[in-house]
């Protein structure tokens, strides 16, 4: 087959790209200039960007349109059921990908909570036990959005002794197993946050989602919080987060996502003193690259086999577009 | 009471403390010039410094010294009995302290492992899906010293999916509640590191665990491996790790403690770009405040009334040593 990885971030992986995909042809293109790659690829690798049906129609010979991770928010799915083509994404947990964003989420809960910046100022002056932090222990902490790595948050939010609200679309069939001690709907979320000190979302971005999170959600969140992003930029309000950190309502925000990625070096909340960012590493880790890796390698011999996809997005309407 | 808070570090804490122990006399000291303070000490607050037979002899009228804290490796407990004095600490667990210094471990671990330094530097560069990190999810973990804070750690750990070994004098009389998966006695120690990606060391300070942690244990941890010390500087033996830094043998360490405190500004550790280091932050949060000042305010009473104090070093040394 014909493997096109689409981006250049892929260019470090060429190596192990080539040797897990051996027998097939790999091909990485820079989407600036992509279009002769494009002509050819049997299979299109993705980073979260759009793949819409004019992209779709400079690759006559596509089969698989395969996402990189678990958030495939990008693909236009009904239009790579009109042109024949499966649509999956790796699924996230079991794989590295799902703990990986959990385990970023906690980094930036700590990095906030414990001033580590400031700690680090206090270091080079060399003071001792300061500055204070805030113990993640005892406190309310509220996860938006109860997919795998919401659950994965969750369970590991428990194990630190904090009391967890879920806000999620669909209550939980069984919310013991999920590490949640209440749970609240997401048309209620307002209701969720109120007064939790850490407030992560880990929300699929979707069109009942974009900027779901905004000026209310800052306003119900206690003084002295912390909001965490390890979703997709746009499931937040840029503009109200921004106000929220101007105006004192929260304390400092932890982002493993941006609104525009890769994002623009001179965007001013990286010089935010109350930001974190993280340039959306949470599923980048040795786990999770094996996991994903194996698992589009799979998929790559299961459409050189003839059959059909593992985690597909389209499976149900590709079935039925079948003669 | 005249109560005496040893350290310029409390007096950024003066108000809280004057608070907490109304109707008694606070006073500061500044140790470099301490002596007319301590000469009317009747209980002494101690951070981790020492308090021996010398010092005691300067202060006649007390009656309990009392760490800030739970490590009270520097006072000396014969002196403080054989001159009628208590010697308390505070517990740890379940008044924020331990499970700050668990917290802060994590920070460490994830500092480490997801690389945030050069993530910073990526991100002023413009890019995004890098570095990669290591996952700790699936990771060998060793937590060396089960009391209090390692207990805490380990059970973090195993929510976090690590497979965790604990290496601890006393064997668990049942390991089940602690969260680890095996155990390894102290005197098996490399057993227990072989191998580990993650190893944490919280273990008490004392003539039998000083520099305990040399060249063996690096030498059989996993290459690649992170060294985490949250404990005291003193455990580890500062030029086996210089060297396991050095010469490859460890891939990076994450201290809250130095072997110095303060720390010299100048300490070559500060800007080796292998090390993470906190300035022994790990206790110093809301919780941990608010449970050690109402823990030592409640023994000033105790102290005032003519009660034993709790949490007591040298209870039955002091009882044996009654009218």
């Amino acid at each position: 087959m014909n493997v096109v990885f689409w981006g250049k971030e892929f260019l470090r992986l060429k190596e192990s790209l080539e040797k897990a995909m051996k027998g097939h042809e790999v091909i990485i293109a820079d989407p600036e200039d992509g279009a002769g790659a494009l002509s050819s690829a049997e299979i299109l690798v993705v980073r979260p960007v759009t793949v819409d049906g004019k992209m779709l129609r400079g690759a006559p010979s596509l089969r698989l349109v395969q996402q990189w991770g678990a958030g495939a928010e990008g693909i236009d799915l009904d239009a790579c059921t009109e042109r024949g083509v499966f649509a999956c994404n790796v699924p996230s947990i079991g794989t590295g990908n799902a703990e990986g964003v959990a385990e970023i989420a906690f980094l930036h809960m700590l990095l906030l909570a414990k001033r580590f910046f400031r700690a680090q100022e206090k270091l080079r002056e060399g003071k001792v036990y300061t500055p204070p932090g805030v113990a993640l222990w005892g406190k309310k902490a509220c996860v938006i959005g109860l997919g795998n790595v919401g659950r994965s948050i969750a369970a590991r939010m428990k194990a630190f002794g904090m009391n967890v609200v879920g806000v999620n679309r669909t209550s939980p069939s069984d919310c013991s197993g999920w590490g949640i001690d209440s749970y609240v709907p997401l048309d209620k979320i307002g209701e969720g946050v109120k007064g939790a000190r850490f407030v992560v979302v880990s929300l699929a971005l979707g069109p009942g989602t974009e900027g779901i999170i905004g000026d209310s959600v800052f306003r119900a969140m206690e003084r002295d919080g912390f909001f965490i992003n390890v979703a997709r930029g746009p499931v937040v309000d840029r503009q109200a987060l921004e106000k929220a950190l101007d105006g004192g309502l929260i304390a400092g925000a932890g982002l493993d996502v941006l609104w525009e990625e890769p994002h623009r070096p001179d965007d001013p909340l990286l010089t935010n003193p109350k930001v974190v960012i993280t340039p959306h590493i949470g599923g980048v880790n040795d786990a999770s690259f094996e996991g994903v890796l194996g698992f589009i390698a799979g998929n790559v011999e299961r459409i050189a086999g003839g059959k059909t996809p593992l985690s597909c997005l389209n499976e149900k309407e590709m079935g039925r577009g079948r003669p």
